[in-house]
C-alpha cells in the first residue's frame, strides 16, 4: 500500500485519476489539490464521487505533498509542472507528470511549441517517456515519468511496428487524427462551447500541433533515423476518444517477406496487456475503447500502402489510465490493477 | 424597401437575424455592429455568410445607426439595450429589442431578476410586448417592441387558450421546460462547454428563472387575475429548440362544455400563420420546428387534467424569427416574408 | 464463489451485466447466451470485452443453464422471460428477471400494457419486486426477482419518502420523465436512428407508458391507498441516463411539522449505499450518476408544492446494476460489490 | 414556371428536395410519390411541412408522373432508378437521378460495387454527370442528369484544380473522408441507431466504398490519365455534413511556378456561385456549410505536400441542393434560385 497524491484535480485528467485510484486496492489517495478548488470536499467538486471519498481538496504545497505521498501525479496544464517537479524529486517522491513539460528532450523545440522557456534541463534529461510498450524496463526504475500525450500514444503505437519491420517509407507517414473534446482539457473558450462544437467537425493546427514533435522524437528514436510525420488533428463532437487513420507507403523489405503486416502487429504486441490488434477485416471504433485503457489497432494492407486505424480513450490510455499503468509498473503492482 | 440595422451581431440571435434579413426582399441590411467584432467583414466573422454579403461590422454608434436605418434590431445582452433605446427612439427609429429590458412592466421585478436598476421608465411604459398572437394590432403601430423571451413565447402560446377558455385551474399551472444550449446565448462558461453539456441533462433555476415573471405578467393580463406558474427549466444537449410540457388541472366551465380542448385550440389559432395545433394523438417534437418560425402545439385531455406539449426553435420563433415577424407587421409586409 | 448465467446478452442490459460481472470477485460467468449471437465469442460480439474473457455465446437452453449456473439473469425482451422462468425455478436456480414479466401483480393490467397473455400466474404471485430500498429483507430470500423498470426505479425512489411522510397530496403526483435512448433497448426502428433522435426531443406515450402501472402498483402499496400518477416520458438525445422532475402538491401533516422535506429525505435514505440526497439548493444532473449505480435526489420545497429531481443511469441503477445489487443481497455479498 | 415531381419522398434527400422546391419561385411541385407513404399528405409524413403545402403523396406511377411533370427528381435507393428512367425519358421528361445508377460509365464496375446488373446501357451512355463546376455546358442540354454522390462531390471539387495545375503526383492522392449519418440515407440498421453511432466514430469500407470508382472515373477524365485514389470514409456522429482531408504529394510543374496553390484554387473557382476557397490559414468547418449549398475549400501548402480540407452539406451540395442547382441550369433559371 502506497500513498499517492494528485495535483491539479479540477481538470478532466485529475478527475479521471481520482476515479481510477479510488478503485485501486494498493493505493491510498493521501493528497488531492488544486488552486481553484482548495477547501472544498471532492464530493462537492465532483458530486459523482459523493459517498466514495471524504477527501478534501487542498492547496498544492510541495511540503504537504512530500509529507503525505510516495508517488505524485501532476495533472497540470503544460508549463505548470516545471514549478513542482524539481522540489518533489528532491524530496524523494516519484513523479508521474501528465503535462508535456518533460516529454520533449530538445528544449528549443519545446520552447517553440509551448512558447515558454524550459527551466529544468537537469530533470528533463533524466525523465523517462512513459509509454510502457516502448520503455517498460526503464519505467520500472524511473523517478520522473513524462506521461505521453494522447495523440502521441495512439500514433506511436500505430506506427512503431511498421518502423521495426522496416517495410515502410518513413518519409511518407501521414496521420489523420480525430479527437473528442476532452482532449483539449477543460478549456473555457468559444471553440469548445457545446453550441459551437456540437454538430461540427474541423481540422485544426494542420501540421502544427504540439504533439507532432513528440511523435517525431519517439518514432525517430525507434527507427534510428529522422522521421517527420504529416499530422492533421481534427475535433470530433464526442466527449472522449481518439481515432487515428495512418497512411504509410510500403517499401520492399527482406524482413517483411514471410508474413502479413497484420500478423506482425499481432506478434509484436502479443504480450501487451493493453494493446489489441484486430483480426483481418476488423477495425476499431471509439466505442470499443472508450472507458477502457485499451489501444485497439486494425491493419489494412494494400499493394503499395498500409493503412492503420488506431483508437484509444484520450483520458485513459491517452492520459490518466496510462499514468496509473506507469505507476503500477514503477511500484511492482500487476500492470492492469484498477485498469480492467 | 427599408433599411435595417442589427446591433450586437456576434451572438446567436444577431447571427440568425443576418441570415433571415439577407433573404428578406423588402429589406436592405444597412448596418451591422458589435463592439467585439467591429472592423471585420461579416464573411470573416461568420464564414457561412461569405459570398452572400460584403457588409463590414462597425462600432454600435447611435448616430451611425440613426443615419443608416429605419428599423433597428437590438440583439444585445440583457441590460445593454437600456443604453441604446432612448436615443434611437428619439432619433425617430423603430426598435425591436431582443433583450429583456423592456418586457417586464414592474421595475422592481425586473431589478430583482436582472440585478440592475432600470433607467428608462418612460419607454418601458410604452413598449409593446411583441407576441403577434396576442398583440398584433398594437405591434403594427409600435415604435418599441419588447421581443418575448424564448421560454416565455412557448409557455404563453401553450397556456393562453386555456385561460381564455376558463376551464383550467389557474393556480395549478406547471411548466416543465427544456431548452437547447443556444437558449443561453454564446455564454463562455464551464457549464456550457461541450464536454460538460454533452450527454448531460439537468434542471436549473428551479422556480427562479427570469422568464417566469415575464410569463406570469402576460398570463395574468390575459386571464384578468394574478397567475403564478410553477416553472422548471432544463438544459437539453441539443443546439436549438425548446419543448415545454405543461400540466394544468381542469375546472368545470360553462364555455367548455360543447367542445374538446384540442378543438378549441385549433379554433383559437386557426388564422395564425405560425402556430400549428396538432391532430388528436399527435405531439410535436423539436425536429418539427427547428429551423422554422413555427410554434407547434399538441393537446392531451385527461379526465382531470390537460397536458400541453409545445415546441419552438428558440432562435427563431423564440427570438430572431419572431423579431422579423414583428418587423413585418410593423412595416405592413406579409407576415411570413423571409420566414417560410 | 458462485456460477452465474446471463440469458440475452446481445442487448444493452446483457452487455452491461457482462461488464459488471467480469469485475465481480465472487462470481464466475459460467453461461452467456443469445439466440441471435450463439456460436460467437463474446470478444467478437463486443470487441470491448476482447482480452477480458474467452467465453463463447451459446444457445439459451434451460438444461445447459441449469447445469452451469447457481443464479441466472434474464436480460430478455418483455414477454420472453415467461418461457424460461418456470423451468429455471423448477431446476432450483435463483432468477433475476430484468424483463417486466413478473413485476405487475394484476395480470389484466400486464396484459393490457404488454399485449400478451400472462402464462405463469403461480410464479407471478411469488416474485419479489427487486428494489432494495423497499424490499431488501425479502430480496435476501427470494428465488425470483422482478427487477424494476428504469423509469419506475427513479420515480419510486423520488416519491416514496413523500408518501411515508404523509405530507403530499397523493392525487396530484406529476412525473415528467426524460430518458436516454438505451432506455428503449437496442430496438431497430426509425424513431431510434441517430439521424432521427439526434438534436431532437419529444414526449411519447403520454400517460400511457407501461411503467406507469408499475409505479402506481408500488406507490399504492407504500402509501396504503390507490395512487394514480400522471406520467409523461420524453426521449432525450443521450445514450444513457434518466432524469425525472416530480411535482407534488403539499398537504398539511402532523408528522411533517418539525423538519424540512429535504431533511426527511436525507434521514430516510441515510443507510442506503446507492441513494444520495443532495444538499440544499443542489440538484443532480445526468453526469453525476451515469456510469454509476447511484440514484441522486434533489429536493426543492415551495410553499404549496414539493419539486423532486431524481437521476439514475438507466442501464445501471435502472437495470443491470440494480440486478447485480439484488444478486449481492441474495447471496450475502457486500451490497456494493462490483458496483463502485 | 415548370411542374416538377419528386419520386421517393420518404428518404432524407426526398424530404430535402421538398423543402427547397417549396421555396422555388419558378417551380410548382406537381407530384410527390413514395411506395411506403402513398395516400398520406406531406404534412402528415413530415409535420415540419404542415402549413406550407397541401400535397398528397401518391404511388410512383410513370404515367401519372409523365402527365403532371416537366422535370422529375428520382430520390431513390441505388438500383431502383433503373426501373423509372427509360420510360420517363421516353415520355419526354427531363430527369435528375440522385441514385448512383447512371454515374458509373463502366457497367462492370457498377455491377461489382452495387451488386446488381445494369439494365439500361443506352441511357447510361447518354447520362451527364451533374457536377456544375465540371459540366455546366452539357448539363444545360441534358435530359438525364446523374447527380453526383456526396463523398464524390467533395473529393472531386477538392482535387480537380490540382490535377489541372499538373503539380501533384496523381498516384499519391489520399482522401480521408468523414460523413454525418444522413450520408447513409434513412437506413434502418443497428449501425445507424442513435445508441450505436452517438459518441462513436469509425472508419468503414476502407478503400472499398462505392463512391471510390466514381471519384476515380471523374478524376481520370479530368487529368487524362488513370487515377486510383486511396479513399477511407468514416462515420461522424453528426446528422449532416461531410469534411474531407486530402493529402497529395507535390511534383515540380512548369505551370505552377508563378503562384501559390491556394491562389490557383481561388482563380479556378472565382466564378463559381457555390465554391468558396478560404483565405490563407483558414479552413472550413462543417458549420460553415451545413444547411447551405456551398462547398468550402481550405488549402495548406507544405514543402512536399498539399493538404486540402473540403466541406459540404451531404444533403445539399452533396445531393438535393446540387440536384436543384442542376435543374436551375437545365431550365435557364438563375443558378442560385432557392439555394441561398
Amino acid at each position: 500500500m502506497i500513498n499517492v497524491g494528485i495535483v491539479g484535480i479540477s481538470g478532466y485528467t485529475g478527475q479521471t485519476l481520482i476515479d481510477i485510484l479510488l478503485r485501486h486496492q494498493q493505493v491510498r489517495v493521501a493528497h488531492a489539490s488544486s488552486r481553484t478548488a482548495a477547501g472544498l470536499s471532492l464530493a462537492k467538486i465532483f458530486p459523482q464521487f459523493s459517498g466514495r471519498t471524504n477527501l478534501v481538496c487542498s492547496q498544492p504545497l510541495v511540503k504537504d505533498i512530500a509529507a503525505a505521498c510516495d508517488v505524485v501525479f501532476l495533472a497540470l496544464p503544460h508549463t505548470a509542472s516545471l514549478a513542482f517537479v524539481p522540489q518533489l524529486l528532491k524530496a524523494g517522491l516519484r513523479v508521474v507528470d501528465l503535462s508535456a513539460d518533460y516529454r520533449i528532450k530538445d528544449r528549443a523545440i519545446y520552447e517553440r511549441f509551448y512558447r515558454v522557456a524550459h527551466s529544468d534541463r537537469e530533470n528533463l534529461n533524466r525523465s523517462v517517456y512513459g509509454l510502457p510498450e516502448l520503455n517498460r524496463a526503464v519505467i520500472r526504475k524511473a523517478n520522473l515519468i513524462a506521461n505521453p500525450g494522447c495523440y502521441s500514444t495512439a500514433a506511436i503505437l500505430a506506427v512503431m511496428p511498421l518502423l521495426v519491420l522496416g517495410m515502410c517509407d518513413s518519409d511518407s507517414i501521414i496521420i489523420d487524427a480525430k479527437s473528442g473534446v476532452t482532449g483539449a482539457g477543460k478549456k473555457i473558450a468559444e471553440a469548445f462551447l457545446f453550441s459551437e462544437a456540437n454538430e461540427d467537425f474541423k481540422a485544426y493546427k494542420i501540421n502544427a500541433h504540439q504533439h507532432m514533435p513528440e511523435i517525431n522524437q519517439i518514432l525517430s528514436k525507434v527507427s534510428g533515423k529522422k522521421i517527420a510525420v504529416t499530422f492533421v488533428p481534427h475535433l470530433l463532437p464526442v466527449s472522449r476518444g481518439i481515432l487515428e487513420t495512418v497512411y504509410v507507403k510500403k517499401v520492399q523489405s527482406s524482413k517483411f517477406k514471410a508474413q502479413s503486416v497484420r500478423a506482425f502487429y499481432k506478434k509484436f504486441y502479443r504480450t501487451e496487456p493493453f494493446v489489441r490488434v484486430r483480426d483481418e477485416g476488423e477495425f476499431p471504433r471509439l466505442k470499443d475503447v472508450v472507458n477502457t485503457n485499451y489501444c485497439d489497432i486494425g491493419v489494412k494492407e494494400e499493394k503499395d500502402m498500409v493503412i492503420i486505424v488506431c483508437a484509444i480513450d484520450n483520458l485513459l490510455k491517452g492520459a490518466s489510465g496510462q499514468a496509473v499503468q506507469n505507476m503500477n509498473i514503477m511500484c511492482g503492482y500487476p500492470e492492469t490493477q484498477a485498469l480492467l
